[in-house]
């Protein structure tokens, strides 16, 4: 018994090195196009299922510049298990509860221009309805233009527990959305594995810029 | 004849490597400018013409992260000759059109967001109209800022037997075009060869931006 | 004695050295992004409190190839210390005015479009007063997106006596101002360090983006 | 003698070899951020004065791949002498024009999608007055803010001796511009070196897209 659980430890180490890399170079790639700007945004992949176990970006840090010896290992409460003094981000309670409730693999946050400012201009409607673009093929499960994604709008809050609850109930309400925003704050999406995650950010933020964009022309 | 096909094949095959190592490159700038988000956009180079052999993108990659190993070599049917289990792209039947249509050497496909936004502004006129613009000298066969390219703007569609006959339809009406837009969906250009088609999208997807920045300007 | 004071002078110098090569990367980053064209922009960092130096960009030089040996060591009358023959920036003594008013570790100063723009809309207002996002949550001990940041707009001038005087009295009037603008010129933050003071800038740099680009939608 | 020609001819050489260096990092650089799209724009350098020998960017080739080894050694009859068998630009009796009339050592010719939309926007003011940016100091001879840049706007013609006419003109009735803009096609800026020539093109760009964008805010 002590045999197999080292060796699922050890598969599930293997599994966090690799997540841990994967994150770093999203990380890196997602600032250079302005989504991960200060020390904003969030990345998180799950390593273990039982117990639940997440690589997570810690809080603070230039994602820039993020390592991947700086990416933590959480339990399913966002402790940190990997003897780092570092903390995990605030937002960790939101990314357990999308993995929680989406069956989720992976989580990503944003920090567009766009995204922030999408967030606003339709935030009276608590929500935007994206539909009749061919990109919309790239979230999963979607096979035509003519799909109809709602991405809700959540209001923001400083309060962990509240915001991990207006999400939950947010995900209950719209089970088919792949994402969704806080209100001046950024999107969260995510995916089966790391790759659909990414996958559906890049898609998402090309969408809120085509739209926003067209409303500085629309007369 | 067995060796005189042989040499006919081992060419066909290094203008295979070749060409797959041009749009790996090529898709790799292009991600970079945001033309390929996600999974989107395809290309394709002619590598032998009787019987007709294509070097085609495969579906579902990320176009940042091709590798010439991940290319495909199809026939004329969208069949996939190399080996691989990986599916070519769905849009294989619109660049086979355009191929034999245009006699065109290779094909290009990209996602912006200025082609989505203007084939969604000029849709109603069925295309956009450029002209007095020096950067049309880029298209081949342009001597003069003062020629007039119509862009045609054609329907989006999931049934590619039924775009590709519409893609077939609209390059016989605008015999002088050098590419076309799928409405909410991207941009085609093509040219006798990887660097003609490359020099293409440039050039229209530079007049698309200036003709869309220009909208947000006009009072 | 002498002994003493050598080691204050090496580990300052080591502090030099540092210095001088955190803001050759940061200036090469910040260049990329379009905020320190032509020879624009300025960045500064204590190395020594007591007297007070400062690793200082020199004038005149294209910092997307700044290098480290062209950092000058200067003193508190903005005397260049290094034995270089080169000038350090005409704005010296606005850093020097922020380093002491401010107890600030780093000073830096961008000319973007967008902080250029919205220096001039706001320009009567004497100020722009940034509230409700999240990313305000980047600046130093703000932890709410409920803060209300005022930024002030200082009218330019080309007397730097003149100049940092109205800067120190904006500093004055303004103790929780994280920045300034200085009208139709562009951006001073700082920070207990030289990590913070990027990040400052960052942080603002997004939000002045973001406002400006909602300027152009809002109907 | 002979050995006095040949020293100076090695010395021209040497310039040529250094120019042709400058002149390709400078074509990347402006590549990379959609100012010399497709194969336009085209760069050149004085490397000897008398008699008049010009580095030249030759035509029809993709400027993010340029190569120092094509950069072609023309007269001041726009001949090559350097033994390639390829074009110089087409527009280089304009930079001939400009390297006469304003003792420029080096030419310098963008097409971005600012300076097409605002050569467009002011046409019929047949230029842009600039002033009241601290970015004209980036401008040689320019000290302060409150300097007024007039940028004028030429009509656009294929017939290259006309247009080198019309250049010489507005040349001679502006003797104080640093630059011009030809009629949706791109901006000229010059300087007495290589380095100075590129300062300019990038403060001018900053100019015309904040200028641009400021004009997608005015309410």
């Amino acid at each position: 018994m002590l045999v197999s659980m080292s060796n699922t430890s050890t598969e599930m180490m293997g599994g966090f090195a690799d997540a841990a890399a994967s994150l770093t170079t999203i990380a890196k790639g997602f600032h250079v196009r302005g989504w991960l700007s200060g020390t904003s945004g969030n990345l998180s992949a799950v390593v273990n299922r039982d117990p639940l176990q997440l690589a997570m970006s810690p809080s603070g840090v230039d994602k820039g510049e993020l390592t991947a010896a700086q990416v933590l290992l959480i339990d399913d409460q966002a402790q940190v298990l990997s003897g780092h003094s570092a903390k995990p981000s605030d937002e960790t309670l939101l990314h357990l509860r999308i993995v929680r409730d989406r069956h989720a693999g992976a989580v990503l946050h944003t920090h567009s221009v766009w995204n922030t400012i999408l967030s606003d201009v339709y935030a009276s409607q608590r929500g935007i309805g994206i539909e009749g673009y061919e990109m919309l093929k790239g979230l999963s499960g979607v096979r035509t233009h003519e799909h109809r994604e709602w991405l809700p709008i959540i209001e923001n809050s400083q309060d962990m527990n509240f915001l991990a609850t207006a999400v939950g109930e947010s995900l209950s309400r719209n089970p088919q959305a792949h994402a969704f925003l806080l209100h001046r704050h950024g999107l969260y999406s995510w995916g089966a594995d790391i790759q659909e995650a990414k996958r559906h950010i890049e898609i998402l933020e090309f969408l809120l810029e085509t739209i926003g964009r067209t409303l500085t022309i629309k007369r």
